[in-house]
This record gives structure tokens, sequence and C-alpha cells, in this order.
């Protein structure tokens, strides 16, 4: 998960390596499915090194969707389709922060997920580490990341 | 909007001025409905003053429902109900801060609704800000909170 | 419930005379909402006769909304906001027949609730009877109707 | 789609030769995703033919998936998640009959999608020809249904 219209440079450059890592480790990746920001740059990079990637659209506008997007599901649902990426992911990656990025980790954690949060951004560290400290992991490493998720899987597999 | 299950005193006692104001100021006053915590609180109040409550439920539990709640909409939902009470709202008061409440407001923010932050938790104020100074007011007075709203409601209506 | 944009002179009549009746009763009228179609003749049968009325939308699209709504639930959700409309309801009037009113008696269906068919669609009627008998009534008068649903109150409530 | 508790053994068989079929096609198969009737008997049809499988659940329950079902999504939406079903798929094929189904193929026809009834259910199918004839085709054969999905695919597509 990140941010769709004003992901920056670097959080591209982590989503896409993050696609990488999860298609090499054999994982399905999950993103919104939009031509956008950090759900395309992931789905771009799964797909580059041969992963199957799902994206949750939120409308029916076939045109919108990431080319990195295998299967797509059309919820039509606008923002209440982030409740489904968390619900339906075994682990969540928050790549980049912004305004939709926090409600997927605010709905993941609600929904007791664990969190990687991926980002520089330091007023998010602190405010969701509070929330939920258990349930948060922090990180700027995509390699951490996925470690981190690896170990996670071991437990909840 | 506010915690349901781990709402403080003070949450409680502010939720239910608000819904003392609302109700006084003609307004209709929307809620997540469960009997619990914040929610709850704010419709007790609303109906003590004589005003007219919605309640937004998660699930088709008639039990729970807050007996404050006039007219009960069920969403079988979840968590997904959150971005229906955000965007059928004018404006959002969040009143404590927790993790339901922190997805309710950042999904207020993606749908452009203004967000009064009613809380002493200054990582929540902090962070919400960073995200959009634009849409967020920060208050712990309820009576402050109202205020803002009927400004608000000015422009927008 | 009914059809929106192909609704038959008969249907609007029914569904006003239908919205008045409700009104009398002092029982909240429940729709999708929009401007168009039987929605639009229920609500402003409700509010010529001094109701209460709720319009479930489709859409965060306030022009469209029909002017006899009094509370509008913004769900953004499209056609799947026909469960939230069925959830809500205690019974379920369908007014006339279409490809949308037959997803919202069929889903009313599902979730247990009493359907009236106010139709003479004899194909529909056939149909939904033989799926579940006991929970469909049939009538070609909104008086019949309206009597049926009050008696089916007395028993849920 | 098709029933899911009250599948008869003809819809079970259909439903696996469905399955079979849309594998050997090299097609995506989705469902709703449960262990039980038409949806866990298609997925397992498929799965025998060596194909790709989604499941679109209602709930947040892993002991009711599927064991066909490749991909879970987990929506948390009830019944409303059929919408999503109808709008994910290309084409919808019915393979029996029941309250459920008829929502599914309700909000098909409702969404402009192309509906195949596989059923013997003739009340069914005398009622969705009336209310769209365009777009619903009527056969009792899984083989003439997948003749015909292929067909409507080389429009679509």
């Amino acid at each position: 998960m990140g941010p769709g219209d004003n992901a920056s440079k670097i959080d591209l450059d982590r989503a896409y390596e993050l696609g990488q890592y999860i298609a090499q480790e054999g994982w399905v990746l999950l993103t919104g499915g939009r031509k956008a920001g950090v759900m395309d740059a992931a789905s771009q990079g799964a797909k580059a090194a041969g992963g199957l990637t799902i994206g949750i659209l939120p409308r029916d506008n076939t045109s919108k969707i990431s080319e990195g997007v295998d299967i797509a599901i059309v919820t039509d649902m606008g923002n209440a389709r982030n409740n489904i990426n968390v619900l339906s992911s075994d682990v969540v990656i928050a790549c980049g922060m912004g305004i939709g990025t926090a409600s997927e980790i605010a709905l993941a954690l609600k929904n007791g997920k664990q969190v990687v949060l991926l980002t520089d951004n330091q007023d998010s560290q602190k405010f969701f580490t509070s929330l939920s400290p258990q349930q948060v992991f922090l990180t700027i490493s995509p390699e951490v990341a996925i470690n981190f998720v690896k170990a996670s899987l071991t437990k909840i597999l």
C-alpha cells in the first residue's frame, strides 16, 4: 500500500524493489491496482520478476488499471475498498505516506494485521506505533521489510 | 466519531456534550451506532437534548445498537462502513483517538471533508495536521468544536 | 424499492400513495434516494404527508438526490448499496419491476426479510414466489400492501 | 455463480465440468469462494484441470474457504460482495438457481454483463429473459455455455 498520485521518487523505487522481492519469494502481490504511484511501481516490479499480481480497484474503469496487474478485482466501492485490501493481505507493507495510506494502515491495525511502515515520515512512525506497538514494524529498507514479512508469515501460516 | 471500546472518561463526557450541542443546533447526529464508547455517549447526549440521531452499524445485530439511536442503517460491512460514516457527514468531529477513529479521520480527509480533532493526543494532532493542514482543526473544547462546525457549514451549505 | 429510470406511470402513482400511507402510519420511509422513478415518488408522497424519509445513495452527487429525502446516506458503493437498503428495512415493498429491483428483492429474501411485490409483472410473481413462498406477498393495491406490512411489523417488533 | 448450501447433484456436476472447461481454456475462474455448493465444485474442477481460481469471500473465516481456491479476497461484506463478483467477471455463468444466485444474475444484468443461465428452472429463464433479452443466454449444457462465453469474450476483449 502507498501513495497513488503523490508518491515520491524514493517511494516508487522502494515499491518496485518490494514487488521484485515479493515475486522472488513466490508470494502473491496485492495492491490497490490503479496505474498510479506505489501500487503501479510494486506491480511492475513483481511482474518484472515473474510474479503474480492482484489489483483491488476502486472503480470499473479498465483504462486506469496498472499494466503490472494480472487479476483485477473491481469493487466500485471507492475508498471503502481499502478495507478489502488489508483483509485480503497476510501482512501489509505501507511504502510512503499519505491520506489514503494512513487509512489503510489504520484499517489493517483494526483488523489485527501486522503492518510494516517503510517510510521516512517520522510523524506517522510515532503515531501508529503509539496506537498499537506490537503490530507496527519500522524500517526504511525493502530488504529488511521482506525479511520481517517472512518471519511473520511463519507465525501466521 | 471516536473510540468504541476504549474510550476514556473525558472522551465520553465530551461526546455527550457534543451530542447535546448538535441537537440544540437542530443538526442531525450521525455516528457508528453501536452501544459503546463515544458513539453511544454522543447519541445519548443528542437524545437528551431532543435531537435526531442516525447510527451506521457495522453488523445486523440489533441488541448492540445504542439506545440513543433513532434510525439504524445496517451495513453488514464491518469497518468498511467507516467510509459511509464520513461520506454522509457534512463535517466530521473525532472525539478521542484510536485505531478505528484514525481510519475514519484518514477517510474523511481523503473524501475532502473538514475534520475537527477533539483530543489531547498530540501525536495524532501532529500527524493529521501534517497530512492536510487546511482540513484539520484542533481543539479540546466541545463548544469551540461546535462553533467551528457552524462556520464550516455556512461555507458548505 | 422500485425502478429508477424506467418506472411506469402506474408504478409512480402507487409509489406516491405508498409514501403517503407510510408517513401516515408514523413509519420512516427508506429508499435508494435518487431523484428518479419510484424512490423519488415514494419520498415525495411521504413528505407530502409529513413523514420522515431516508435515502441510501449510490454515489456522492448531491444534485441527484430526491427533493423528498430528508436524510441522505452516501455510500459511494453503486449497486452494492442495495444490500444496505434491504438490511436496514423492517419490511421491503417492491413497487414495479426491473433489473435493480430484482436484485433488491433477491437480496431481501437472502437476508430473511418479508417482501411485498406490488407489481403486475406475472413472471416476477411466479419466480420469486417459487424461490421462497413464505417470504413473498403479492398484491397490486398500495392499501393492501400497507396492511400486510402492519401485520408483519407486529410479529417483528 | 450458483447455490451454496442447496445445490442439487446435477448443479454440482455441471459446476465441476464448467470449472474444468474454464481451466482448459486458460481463463481464470472467479467464484464466491466458500466451501459449499457450486462455488466449491467449480473451483475443484478448475484445480483438477490445472487452472487458477479466485474466491471473493463474504467473511474473514479461513476455515470455510473452498480448497479449490488459490487466491482468497476477503470482503467482510456479506451478500454485498455479490456485486464485486459480477463486476470482476467478464461473463457470468449462473449454474443452478436460488435466492443468492438470483441476486447475482440481477446485479450482473444491472452492471451490463452477459449472463449464461445454466439451469432447468423455467421460471427463472422466463423472468430474467423478460428483464433483458439481449443479455441472457439459456442452456443446460456446460459445453454450450463455454462456447457462448468464448464467443462473447471475442467481442469484449
